[in-house]
């Protein structure tokens, strides 16, 4: 059994209630992270996101069970690849972490990179850089420079970050490349090793052990495709080496087409009960309430803040599209039920503001549509 | 006396000190109010232009003096001619008035277009419009239709968008342009007679004269360049008319060669005691303690905000650039004496929140901004 994770619902039971205990506090799962990509919710300041309901008191000390009865964020995710381009990771180090640097002190999850390795190497039209076996070799967007990701550097990345819970760097590739996803996947158990090496070094440095109960989680990722076979063999080798959590990787938002239900719901069955589960990348509503069904724990996605910007808004009352012309008269508020900062205004006023195009609608509707998502980890359970 | 103005300076003395009294509340002045041009301050929240220093509790009831004594905003601006553009006066109306759409409920200053009658027209390389006794014809940048602003109908939109303090339409003119200013100064006078008949009607329509205590206020412009028979011509013949206040028109924060200090002080001590003197789109923090010391009482500029977004921050140290590279480094707070909601941000995260783009930054410094040009308001008294 971990030390870093404690199921509440009995083995093979779904939907799964549990807590993450991390250096800065617990997660009470299942939990959503928004991107906070550079060291910032766009838009949003640190008191928007440490009380998204407005009705906290600044400075309180919040139990993980408070934060999630109030639809409060419980963790957030920031973006190795972006943060070591800049402003450096060293740099973060330096101003005493990513918690200082952002002034946000609960849990902050980090990804390894390894979702760039897919979107900036394997998708990308204009081919940016290459993989092998010793790591993904980028060209660094912000100046041209060459921008290494290794298995080892990955994870001294998310320790001069000061990361919670880390990823290990994985060859996260496309579905249709069937022909190269063997591969892919040796690679991301051998990377998954090496990853834990390096972080059992930092451990070891600072006098701590795999058993510690207060260092930072370390999560690896299952590769695979749709390949049950490979998703198994990559599961179960991952299992060996022993992880904090397994993530579900592979899947991009991006990837309108379809949604890899029936793998997930496979893969989750071969994972350990006593780990939590990470749908990375998901989703939508109703992906994430159907990957609780299957037994996730974890979800992380672009998409509240990034439809927000976009006008779009989850309500209470359904998906409110605030440019449509009918809300241009539209006296109500934005959500009756759901309380948060942005709940109260008056639905003309924010389509106004998206028609003048002033950041406060996006701003307002990111607040919003993560109450949302928040609200949404607790629907299963009444 | 006026029953809307209460000098608390003996007559001839500056810097003067005194209260408005407006449908919604008082502003003490000196004062200062930003530009929330189409219903909204740039990036702001109804809640933070409330409440800039976010020490006050939300729903209080405060006093002008209170408000003064926090630097919190007294009054803002919001614009005839670009409201009439997007969303439209009526449609304001329709929502309850400017103070409810915009959920803003201290008073609102609304200039009359001329300044666009300016900037659009004389002042603009491409002749977007032309003025003739009737107003001034523009083309609506938002739909290319046309839109008028004539004396008459500037009136009925500032009483439309529930204006407090409303101004009278004035024929703008630039300082090179001598040999028309005469012809503008005519204009100004008359097209002011004609607002004041058409406000007076607007009052009887309500069973309101003009000896009411509850009615909005009409300000006049006196406008005469550097001019001084004109400027005096001007202003002697907006006494005769009557006004609740006297703004000081045709300079533009635009104008960086020179600032009129000569014709302003003049025009001042012209100016009857027992109104309100509004220096108009001014200005820089030396330019307003100036014009303190010449009599005026009221001020209004783009500058604290429009810097904000460009990095330029004023605290009580200096002026703060940002985006300059010392500031990467710099774990000091952003202003250690004067308070307000981003007065605490670390400058080394402001400066990254620039570099990468966000609103936030922005955002920040336009709260300080603010909070600083209102404690700026109070530095002649000690």
């Amino acid at each position: 059994m971990s030390k870093h994770f404690q199921l509440f619902t009995p083995p093979g039971e779904t939907p799964r209630r549990g807590v993450i205990t991390t250096p800065h506090g617990q997660i009470m799962t299942p939990a959503f992270g928004p991107d906070a990509t550079r060291g910032v919710i766009k838009h949003l300041s640190p008191e928007e996101i440490t009380h998204l309901s407005g009705t906290l008191t600044q400075g309180e000390t919040l139990s993980a069970e408070h934060l999630r009865e109030q639809n409060e964020l419980q963790f957030l995710l920031t973006n190795t690849f972006h943060l070591r381009s800049y402003p450096g990771d060293e740099y973060i180090r330096q101003m005493g972490g990513i918690h200082q640097f952002m002034q946000w002190n609960r849990p902050v999850l980090t990804d390894s990179g390894g979702f760039q390795v897919f979107s900036l190497i394997h998708n990308s039209a204009n081919l940016k850089g290459s993989v092998d076996n010793d790591g993904a070799h980028f060209t660094n967007p912000r100046d041209g420079a060459p921008l290494i990701l290794t298995p080892e550097n990955a994870i001294d990345i998310q320790w001069n970050l000061g990361s919670d819970i880390m990823v290990v760097l994985d060859d996260c590739r496309h579905y249709q490349d069937e022909a190269e996803l063997v591969a892919s996947v040796e690679r991301t158990i051998a990377w998954a090793e090496r990853c834990k090496q390096r972080f059992e070094q930092h451990l070891a440095k600072r006098g701590l052990g795999w058993e510690s109960t207060v260092r930072p989680l370390l999560f690896c990722v299952v590769q695979g495709g749709i390949d049950k076979t490979l998703r198994k063999h990559c599961a179960e080798a991952l299992i060996q080496i022993g992880f904090d959590g397994y993530g579900f990787g592979g899947w991009a938002i991006t990837e309108k087409e379809f949604f890899p239900d029936e793998v997930m719901q496979f893969v989750a069955k071969l994972l350990p009960a006593d780990a939590p589960r990470y749908a990375m990348g998901v989703g939508t509503p109703d992906d994430m309430l159907r990957c609780m069904q299957y037994g996730y724990d974890l979800f992380d996605c672009v998409l509240p803040t990034r439809n927000a910007r976009h006008g779009v808004c989850y309500s209470s009352d359904g998906v409110v599209r605030i440019t449509n012309a009918k809300y241009k008269h539209d006296t109500s508020v934005l959500d009756k039920i759901i309380t948060s900062r942005a709940a109260h205004y008056p639905r003309y006023y924010l389509h106004h503001l998206f028609k003048i195009k002033d950041s406060l609608g996006g701003r307002l509707l990111s607040i919003h549509n993560l109450a949302y998502y928040n609200a949404l980890m607790k629907q299963p359970f009444g």
